[in-house]
């Protein structure tokens, strides 16, 4: 049984919508996942990703969770559902890209990657069967394989290492899994396109509910991103979803969508905001600027967000400069409505059949650069 | 026109239920005001106060709305209800304690307080007119004198000095007033009770909308300054509102209530809440303890808030210990919810003539020390 269905397609590009079940409900797709770590989508609760926010599913990250609170506790106490009172579809990483970006003095081997804790320097071990049993704690409803993630500086013969480990540790995720939620796979192979279709063909064939493209977003050139989406994207199982993984700006999500991607999540429009960077028709803007200081309208006059409804850009920039906590909710809530809505346009102009028209304009007016 | 009613009265205490009415509704007292020092509940949003807290009214302070983002500011955007979307009414202390407790090198004279903001170390002046001055261009619906704050140690001598300036100030900014909000009278004079009924009786024959005891809660022994609610609670004017200035503990509460005080304003719940210090019908529990890391359960058994109702012990200690901004907000909407409550169960004592067994068993439970 496929998990999947296409409702519309986009006739003059790879874009299409879909419905992905899964065991908390069925999300359409294309579809942003906001980023909640440790748990909590950072300054918000559950109820305000649903009532303000109107997100589907959010990504938590199993390597943060298996560290705190851990993946047995929250097992305990019912899965990580019921532990942050969120009862839509809940993604988790497999932590193959924290434990090489964030973990101290990684040791990896075929087996998998021992590592210390960010947190304490304590020494832990994730296998292909760990990263598994730990997101099954979790019960998450769409799993990730554990993934060999390298530089995008490496060398081809490194690249070939990481495709390779992350075939042999797909196929050892595969046969762990206990559960009947969903589990994807990952293509790696780097900004290499003949490596990335390699890697895509062996993946493929192990067979999963579900593909990702991992590996990207990691400090390539922008144009090499473009170039992998482009190449890989419309290549990826049609039948099945395609998870572009920590990706990206609103253009680098039109972008994929016209290439057949399906899924995204990022922590832009959340870190963002709790840097003072807002999202806004007219592109972004920075709200500690002194020029807010006295504007008595909202962040944004075509926002239908709970922060536009009620607050001014005065009022926001005063919390910011002054750190109240209050100021990162708000502008939480309004960026990623802002990506909820932007979701939502891509939706209708795939069924118009103007998402091209879109992308261009979003590219051309620069807006989100 | 006198805008306070007396409703009910307790016949074996000085308690009663009231009625205080200002220009943004009416407030039925014995009430607790979360304190908004900078615009907002710190981690709260007006919504917030208004669907999980219940507050019909909250505090807000001069001296630091003054420093940022400025009273003219706020003046300009409509006043201080508008700027932080709250409609409800709104009670501005005079700065006197700020000035007292803040701000760095201060100077006073007759005239005023010259301090140096403990923002950027600029130059000020807060004369009385001054004071009012902010106050109105807030357009608070409570104001309050501007006070000689002094130290509780202070000399007979000083207190009768300070005493003498707050009574000049407050004929002052009684004169200053420009607009038909309120105005409250605050009382001086230390820990001495003769002093405190002499300052008493000055401020009452100057003529006020209410009456505020000053000065307590600053260090003193606990039982000085129960002594001096016990002996000058009963005596304000019996007709007008009488307000306890930053107190207290639910215990300091229930024993100013039966003084006859109808308003209190404090810090405890809110910043307790920052630091992982939560009120319960069982006493005071700190978050952070080991021993709620597997608590599937909520804070208070008993507790009807939001916070209670969708989250568990255990995922509330997760947050606290991961500084999640989520935390912050959580814990607050508990504490000023229990406050909330305390108030409501104080008004059912009083009406039921039982508010002193109430009393007597939070003081002999020691549940709130």
């Amino acid at each position: 049984m496929n998990n999947f269905q296409i409702k519309e397609r986009d006739n003059s590009s790879n874009a299409r919508i879909g419905l992905l079940t899964t065991a908390h409900g069925v999300i359409e797709t294309p579809v942003f996942m906001p980023v909640g770590t440790l748990a909590t989508v950072k300054s918000l609760s559950s109820e305000d990703l649903t009532n303000y926010v109107n997100s589907d599913i959010i990504l938590s990250n199993t390597y943060h969770l298996y560290i705190r609170p851990s993946d047995t506790l929250i097992h305990k106490l019912g899965g990580l559902h019921k532990f942050m009172n969120w009862s839509k579809p809940i993604l988790t990483d497999s932590g193959g890209f924290q434990v090489f970006s964030l973990a101290k003095l990684t040791k990896k081997s075929d087996e998998g990657v021992e590592f210390q804790s960010h947190i304490d320097g304590s020494y832990h071990l994730f296998t292909p069967q760990k990263v598994m049993e730990i997101q099954e704690n979790l019960n998450s409803d769409i799993m990730m394989i554990f993934d060999d993630c390298i530089n995008h500086n490496s060398s081809e013969i490194d690249l070939k290492k990481a495709m390779q480990r992350t075939t042999n540790w797909a196929k050892i995720c595969k046969k762990s899994k206990r559960s009947s939620n969903l589990l994807f796979g990952i293509i790696q192979g780097g900004v290499n396109i003949s490596l990335r279709k390699q890697h895509l063909s062996e993946i493929t064939d192990i067979g999963f509910d579900g593909y990702a493209i991992g590996g990207l977003s990691v400090g390539e050139p922008k144009e090499e991103m473009y170039k992998i989406i482009n190449s890989i994207g419309p290549e990826m199982p049609y039948y099945y979803p395609r998870y572009l993984m920590g990706v990206g700006t609103p253009k680098d999500i039109v972008f994929a969508v016209l290439n057949g991607v399906d899924m995204f999540d990022c922590v832009l429009p959340t870190r963002n905001a709790r840097n003072g960077t807002l999202f806004t028709s007219e592109g972004k803007i920075n709200i500690k600027n002194q020029e807010y200081r006295d504007k008595d309208e909202p962040l944004d006059k075509e926002c239908q967000c709970f922060t536009c409804q009620n607050y001014s850009k005065a009022y926001l920039r005063h919390l910011f400069i002054s750190k109240e906590i209050l100021s990162y909710r708000l502008n939480t809530i309004h960026n990623l409505f802002f990506y909820t809505s932007l979701m939502k346009k891509v939706k209708q102009h795939i069924k118009s059949g103007t998402l091209k028209t879109f992308y261009n304009y979003i590219n051309e007016s620069r807006l989100f650069d």
